[in-house]
């Protein structure tokens, strides 16, 4: 465990999280924000927002930076991990992000929306075979057959270091520019559509034919709300807030897309804000 | 009742009503808007905003400028009267102001919170000789006695109507630079602290000593939501609603710091946007 307990994680780099982050550093609270970059290449990508009010016909990209500037200036740094797993315990969570993990009294979730869907199967054989976290479960597959699905080409290191241990690696690297070098990795440059297994994961369906595994690491930067903590409240997809937005675990708390549509900037930052005041009322009691 | 029928009416010119003007605009839909001003004049009067995300260390006054310019790109024009009172009827809405009236398939209230305490007894009262309205209830006091209780001058012209119908007026004008100069008027330069009356207004209590009259007007323009549409569910003076921004009226919206904590211009921005879209996901059904 790590020793320093914050009083707030906000997970997200999106206009929700920068508008938590905002508010948790002017009200002087021990924040940490992770942000993997994905949320704010989100809105980097939008071509014209026309509606997020005093910046009419602002590019996407203008409104990136402009939310960077803000937290900038205000000295406030992100930490460029992945959290893979929120974990209740004891009034307080537990944040994993790799091999590392990071203790908090309240968590906001920014996670935006997942626009992969999630594979058939993936969610219910999550840590029965199929795994988001190398360093964290590379270490069983040992000498054994596995396959990774990876969508990013920034976990290469991570694909890798899979292939060190296991003895043969199924490797679909659905990104551009893949450099996979071990000589025990067989690349499919297809995405799995389906997850065979009962009890546990089988084998991986990649739509024309079948290979048997024993584990599965899935290697993507957004992950569902459901799958991150265990035992959150989500309908549609999205995680179920009230106007607080509390969730149905206490001190847990969302904003911005994952909480439901409309899916817009302006909304976003608005619930950002509101998650934060909330989180901080919530750490008064 | 005038003839044509907006699909939406907002009321209020602060954050949440600027949002809400901007996405009925760019969805296309034919909109009234109700800015008095009043709403727009309390965020100039904030010094300093340093958390409206993509906007660090923003004036008042230029937050304020920033919001007039973005409704202007858009060729948004507001109507620069007071509604004092929104009436549901056959799946419409009856909007008054003054002696005119509007029609509206949906309503989006952004009121903003009433920095002043409504007067002991005005709620129960009105309507049974408290009005809001000098040009719709003047007439009913014809040579009689009323107070007029005013918190604006840009109402002073209502005052003088009123001194030409009544016998004798009461006046409290608290503003700065009143210019009342009607023989009729008595100037108490003090507030009612409570009104005296069961069934109907009898008297108007200054503190120091009680005047009876027929009637009193009370010339304001923040209204609480409760006396401005009957039936109106209301929690601790704040309009209760869900994620949706919906109210307990179908058609019905609300949006920013009348809707309850916290007051900050983001979020209000962000709800004014969620009700625009739930009022036009309503007139689609």
């Amino acid at each position: 465990m790590s020793e320093q307990v914050y009083d707030i994680a906000i997970i997200g780099g999106g206009p929700a999280g920068v508008s938590a982050a905002i508010n948790a550093k002017i009200l002087n609270k021990n924040f940490i924000w992770f942000s993997s970059g994905a949320a704010s290449k989100k809105v980097e990508r939008a071509e014209l927002i026309k509606n997020y009010p005093a910046l009419p016909d602002i590019t996407g990209k203008d409104l990136a930076k402009a939310l960077k500037s803000h937290t900038d200036s205000l000295g406030i740094e992100s930490v460029n991990e992945i959290i893979t797993g929120v974990y209740p315990a004891d009034g307080s969570f537990s944040l994993l992000a790799g091999s590392k993990d990071y203790a908090a009294k309240s968590v906001i979730l920014c996670l935006g929306v997942e626009t992969q869907k999630p594979v058939d199967g993936e969610e219910c054989l999550l840590g029965r075979g199929v795994s988001y976290c190398a360093t964290c479960d590379g270490f069983l597959y040992k000498g054994k057959t596995i396959a990774v699905y990876c969508t990013d080409k920034r976990f290469e290191g991570e694909i890798e270091f899979l292939c060190s241990i296991a003895g043969k690696v199924y490797v679909a690297p659905l990104y551009k520019g893949y450099e996979i070098k071990a000589e025990n990795a067989e690349i499919i440059l297809k995405k799995p559509v389906k997850l065979v297994g009962d009890k546990r994961l089988a084998a991986v369906d990649f739509g024309d034919g079948q290979v048997e595994v024993d584990g599965l690491f899935i290697l993507k930067s957004a992950f569902s709300p459901a799958t991150l903590v265990h035992g959150l409240e989500v309908e549609d997809g999205h995680i179920v807030v009230n106007r607080k937005m509390e969730t149905n675990i206490k001190g847990l708390f969302a904003a911005g897309d994952c909480t439901g549509r409309p899916y817009q900037y302006i909304k976003a930052a608005g619930e950002g804000n509101v998650a934060a005041h909330s989180a901080i009322e919530y750490l008064s009691k």
